[in-house]
């Protein structure tokens, strides 16, 4: 199916922006510059990208795929890739395939041309191909996967997705490798979360937008908390395992509060106490004359607070008995009960299909508003007048940043390579990502070295673990370093939107994370 | 007091890009480059700035406030008005009232000084002064205001405000003038809402820098739902009485739906027939294999709802006859029985003053997403996964855009020259502000054309009616021509984030409100 035409028809108009944005020219590190001149060195944790003499090759037939929520700078890996591929050899073909893993299996498919790539580049979104949940794991659906490559006479297959994408990309590999496709898997480190990380991952893609996305609406509210001193907002942010968004756009607007839900989870750290802990800062502000703030909350902090994971446990092992929430005892029956009506009525009634309480239905922020509402509410002169906010899905598929554009289309050369020197079960990436671009080096990781065993579905299999934010590294010292200072004194900060002029401090700025992290040195 | 440290210190860290904002040099027209030279020519309804021979004049000393909500460019309202000041007589003085106009009867207030300015220049918020939600109304007030004026030898009084503070600022300046206080009492007409317009104000401030600021997140959800294909993103939007933000926010973006109050109001739409409406275009477009859109919905809807209304002047009559909801009949117990349970014990719960349901209180996004739910659930090939979303807060104190800072820049420097020729009761406005800034005229209007006879609080008097969306209107018009196209079809479009570069398309683009009402040409 060639239907490019009419998947781009769905953007008849774009605006002057993004027009602006096609014509930005991407700096690459110097080895992609002459592509052919490029090999790989083994240096045992990784194999890294070194300029050598020419070497030709025949063309090449890649197909790529996005998997899981979009992120910024997606089109451009797509770019990236078809730039090596065209690079490598001018009649090398390079084929998208449509929503996802489920339109791979399917072979729905489009060629991505000098045509499409026009209108793509620098843009938002994972429009081409569209994105899919659909996962490649059951030996039914690697042999659907094999007859596609086969019937594509692809040499490569690269995807573009997290941590489970890359997984099954890795056990994909193998079992290509072992039927002799002699077709390349490669994986792009997408997620705006953040929590594809480590072993040589310095960054995944999107995060830089979504961040800064997030900050920029977050720096403005921070403004208007000083201006109208009358709100306490109560920002939600993507992130239900890991809190590297709320800990980079913390560090990014310094709030009054912010909550790291591996914080919470390492420290025990119960919900009575987080509600004693916001009560008690909406208590010393209202006593300074301030009775607004700023609070960030991790979508998934509940669910790191083990009381409400003790007292749901409880609940489900009630029913099991034939019991229900009113037979609980003790701390799980006071916490159960402290809940606001609606809220117990809501966990008793959206089960999952196994008959559980789920506490991720629960809104995090609506129930902590609520919480300290209740607590506050008689204390002479504070006044609490809550707006709920969440940010997440307006931060996924933003104009990406000139650093997530850039990134992407490094990885999406680098991915090339790979294909061209039949590198399988890898995952290409970039080092020394906070050094100007002119310093990056091109690696790639093998994805084995990422994974760890884990119990999934009661049997263990070999993943990459979620890289969750380590309480030790610099980013959250800095943070928890600072916080106390931030509570009554308004240290806040407005980083405004996303600027796309090349200037290395702003247009080119990094998140606060990766310099953290990188360079081992204080920001503050 | 002059607390101007401990103010500024608030702000201890400006961003890269707050920094740079400071040196942005604001355009002004040609006849604010020497002030001097300005007088004002009487052109009937308006007097208008032109350039004349020098005329030298004492110093001046000047007050000003903020008032409402903030708005994008207050501050540099303050700088252009100090500039102007200096520029009139190196010995001017301007004192700032802190939080609004109950801080300015209380006399509380800073100078504002080249230090304080530095610190200023293009900076978002109205965090210098704070501001507040106090009215000088009564005659008592009158008086205080009168007491402060003579207590600090103020010639010039500026309120920086929306149609209320306008209102009070013309009684103030009439009761002044009969106290023969010799201060003049100017206007600079400020709402993110954009509904202090007409007779002569092309725009207040605050409305570009707040629409673009919304547009740019719904072009990210137009994008997450063209990219995902499983969300509908149901999108409030401030405005109360007024769908100015709606309607602008929906040309910007082209969203799958848009509602505008006004129309629901004029055309009697039942809140009954959005529901179905909505749910027919979930429906239709779920058959066109799309199950995700966006829709924008002004926060006010449902008050704008004939149905919604008479049900609940049903309610309240009946329950001053000591019945209650159970007791309604026809229509009115329909719709309330179609409600969610949820939000028929809110209505009788969270009673006003008064006694009487509040329908402002109602979540009018998350009130039709259920209702739609309910309609479209049983559907074969209809997903309907709803994500409400509010902006609003998150616009009011972002950096102003290159519009805002050079409007409210300019706004300044008029209200400056107003004061020194002892011009009363009027507003500081801008002519042409679709053409460049070289064209621009600065014009006053006297408040008193801008009045009309309403009935507040049983009582007939003289206001600023709030300018609704003109259904005869070029921007309504447009919208209603092109949003059939929009339902189905994906016409989505994603400004990107406010930029600060100069070009005219992007850094210097305006509304396209303003440039349908004043260039009467198509943007389509």
């Amino acid at each position: 199916m060639h239907s490019g035409e009419s998947k781009l028809s769905k953007h008849p108009t774009k605006s002057p922006l993004e027009k602006k944005r096609l014509d930005y020219e991407v700096p690459v590190f110097p080895i992609l510059k002459n592509i052919q001149n490029a090999y790989w060195k083994d240096e045992g944790k990784y194999i890294k990208l070194l300029a050598h003499e020419t070497q030709h090759s025949p063309p090449l037939r890649v197909g790529v795929m996005f998997s899981g929520g979009p992120a910024a700078g997606g089109l451009n890996v797509l770019w990236g890739l078809y730039k090596g591929l065209k690079d490598i050899h001018s009649e090398s073909a390079l084929i998208g395939f449509l929503d996802g893993a489920g339109g791979f299996l399917e072979d729905r498919q489009i060629e991505i041309t000098d045509k499409e790539i026009a209108e793509i580049k620098n843009q938002g979104g994972f429009t081409l191909l569209g994105t899919g949940r659909t996962k490649i794991e059951t030996e039914g659906q690697m042999r659907q996967a094999l007859e596609v490559v086969k019937k594509n006479r692809l040499q490569g297959l690269v995807f573009v997705g997290g941590d489970d994408t890359n997984t099954n990309a890795y056990h994909l590999s193998k079992y290509l490798e072992k039927e002799k496709a002699r077709c390349s898997v490669v994986g792009i480190p997408k997620t705006i979360d953040g929590d594809l990380k480590g072993g040589g991952i310095e960054a995944s893609f999107g995060f830089d937008t979504a961040t800064k996305t997030y900050s920029s609406m977050i720096g403005n509210l921070n403004k208007d908390a000083l201006s109208a001193k009358k709100y306490w907002f109560f920002v939600k942010l993507m992130g239900r395992s890991a809190s590297h968004v709320t800990l980079e756009c913390a560090l990014q607007t310094k709030p009054n509060l912010a909550f790291i839900s591996e914080e919470v989870q390492k420290k025990k750290i119960t919900f009575k106490k987080i509600v004693e802990m916001v009560a008690k800062t909406v208590i010393e502000r209202a006593e300074a004359g301030k009775n607004y703030g700023t609070t960030l909350i991790p979508e998934g902090l509940i669910e790191a607070c083990s009381d409400m994971k003790a007292m749901i446990d409880a609940c489900n092992t009630l029913k099991k008995e034939g019991k229900s929430a009113k037979d609980l005892t003790g701390e799980e029956k006071e916490l159960f009960d402290s809940l606001p009506p609606a809220i117990q009525k809501q966990l008793q009634k959206d089960l999952d299909p196994h008959g559980n309480m789920q506490l991720s239905l629960v809104s995090t922020d609506q129930l902590i508003a609520e919480m300290v509402e209740e607590k506050v509410k008689d204390k002479k002169g504070v006044e609490f007048k809550v707006v709920p906010i969440f940010y997440g899905y307006d931060g996924r598929c933003a104009l990406p940043s000139n650093f997530d554009a850039t990134y992407c289309y490094n990885l999406g050369m680098i991915a090339s390579i790979l294909v061209r020197d039949r590198k399988t079960g890898f995952m290409a990436s970039v080092k020394g990502l906070d050094q100007p671009v002119g310093e990056w080096s091109g690696i790639a990781i093998p994805i084995e070295n990422m994974m760890s065993q884990e119990e999934r579905h009661g049997k263990l299999k070999s993943v990459i673990a979620k890289a969750l934010v380590d309480l030790k590294g610099k980013p959250f010292k800095e943070f928890s370093k600072k916080r106390d200072k931030w509570k009554i004194e308004d240290h806040y900060e407005s980083p405004g939107p996303i600027q796309y002029d090349d200037e290395a401090s702003i247009g080119f700025s990094k998140t606060l994370t990766l310099g953290l992290e990188q360079k081992k040195s204080s920001f503050f």
